[in-house]
């Protein structure tokens, strides 16, 4: 199967889930700038942060489909799952606002990004057995450092905010650097090749 | 009519559908994971459950409109009939798991469940009308013993759960099941025949 | 430009007024069936009303652009007009029924009715405008009786409601039925002159 | 990478955004004309400006990337920071609507559409960067005499509200209409060149 439905769903899911987060920010109690921050400055940080990581997940999801050229229903699946762990950052996010950042609801946030990271390694899985071990995907990862740390980063932030939630919280923000930095891999790999979509 | 944008419109509407079920999760109650586990778990687990079917009829969508190359009026109207019934899935949901599961609202996610499930198979009948008997879909769909299964399961399920919910859901369950093995008849179809899309 | 945006946005506009319509749908109060019928039962009829409306937008709206080439500036605005007064539809669609169909909410549903027939038959002029007299769309549309007989039934049914609600609700359930049998014109025209998109 | 995804999820983000503000329309407290404009007269007058805002962003986004062939990953966030501020638009549109005009409010939303402004500008800096000094976009939009008056437009508006909100308000609406008018320039020079997209 051809990957435009795929992109086309997972682009709708991912722009629900980015925008629905909006909700959960309360209107200020009170009409000055002191108000604002006090009430709600907290819950934009944690919105921002949010924000990115599903931005950078489809930022990721576009580069990767940049490169893919059939789907099976294995893969349809394992996209999904990856489109289910991300549909919780909005509940996640709101709990670990909620509690003004306690332990538990900030490792359940480190969680839900890792199972995301993992979700995504396996949906990168299925897509590069589908293509084979020649592909232009497979080649293009190289060694997917970035990829591999991530999840590492994740295990140390959940384990670290057992102890303090700053640290587990600066770890995360931390992947969401090295992220920020776009995938050059895929746009080097697509310039080299000049492979037309 | 090309299919192109009965597509994306049933994209757009299950993308939405999917993600909306997200609001329905309530911060839990408390900062620790007993908390969360008492106060959510269980709206987790109606979520998972529901967020597969939709995903389900998603994927199986997909598949069909892999060999639909024309549409009419009377398929669009099938089309918008199934999003209705799967529209509703969010409230039949929420009805279940806030009564925690009592019989009247787990019967009414199992007619929600089957209406969609006719409502799925007149939009096969409708499309294979348009497409003609001697059809790539026609043919690919073969038997169907599945999409013959479902709605007989879905009845079993309901007269179940009159007596006792858990078996019913037990039903619910299984046909979840029975669909996430993908739909290989499509895919053998469009392998063997190598139709491009 | 080409239409491909405009369809896609609109698309996912009409996806999203149709689905948030069910976050209305108050889950019931009490678990019998009884219970459901006698707090939402209403809702449901009120949901499937404006959910056929939607649909029919979305049909009328799929049918125009297959056979509309080009839009320019203007057409762009005549659809976010459009889009303006149907994304009201579930903002009067709730206090209709929430009111329990008081004279004033349901003279408003009206009115939001034909302000949306008013808008859809302005995109229809611009985009006639821009495809020119001869232009396949002009022809297909001919006389264009229920385009010019929705705006009378709904101003009639606006003016009913304020005698009685119920022969109001009627005359705009009537609109409806006409809409529902699919605009024959469009695909005659396409089959009969084989167009392809 | 070219542009299809970024166009198709951009226009997800903003069809969300767009109608997510109508859940911010609360049902009329009272069932005649004037509960409905006394509880929600002015919460539709600031409905309606911020849906006239994200429809000229979306109008402009359309005809930018009309003219935009291939993307990098800069470009791809640039974009998503767009998004990211006008997604708050519904946020502080809420805010604005809910203290009824007061001046921090009025204020506020004003730096949203300042950032937004700025934001949208970066994006066309970004992606004439990457379309090179020559390109089509970098002719067609020549001295961009809106582009730059709409931010010191918003900063005088800012200002002035900090005096008085309505003055800035006016300012607001200015900014609005002088883009309502529809960017010519996109056109003729489509028309000119007569390009194929």
């Amino acid at each position: 199967m051809e990957t435009h439905r795929l992109e086309a769903f997972s682009d709708g899911v991912l722009a629900v889930i980015i925008t629905i987060m909006v909700l959960e920010l309360k209107v200020p109690e009170g009409h000055t700038l002191h108000d604002a921050v006090a009430t709600t400055g907290q819950s934009m940080l944690t919105y921002l942060l949010s924000f990115i990581f599903i931005g950078i997940y489809w930022n990721n999801h576009h580069h990767m489909f940049q490169l893919i050229r059939r789907v099976d229903g294995k893969t349809l699946w394992a996209n999904l799952h990856l489109l289910f762990w991300l549909s919780l950052i909005p509940f996640t996010t709101a709990w670990m606002d909620e509690s003004r950042f306690a332990r538990t609801p900030v490792m359940t946030y480190g969680v839900n990004l890792l199972t995301a990271a993992v979700a995504y390694f396996v949906l990168q899985l299925s897509a590069t057995a589908a293509e084979g071990p020649d592909s232009s995907l497979r080649r293009a990862l190289g060694t997917d450092v970035k990829g591999k740390l991530s999840p590492v980063l994740y295990l140390v932030g959940i384990a670290a905010a057992a102890i303090n939630v700053w640290v587990g919280i600066s770890l995360f923000v931390v992947v969401a650097i090295i992220w920020l930095v776009p995938d050059k891999r895929m746009e080097r790999f697509l310039a080299e090749h000049s492979i037309n979509e």
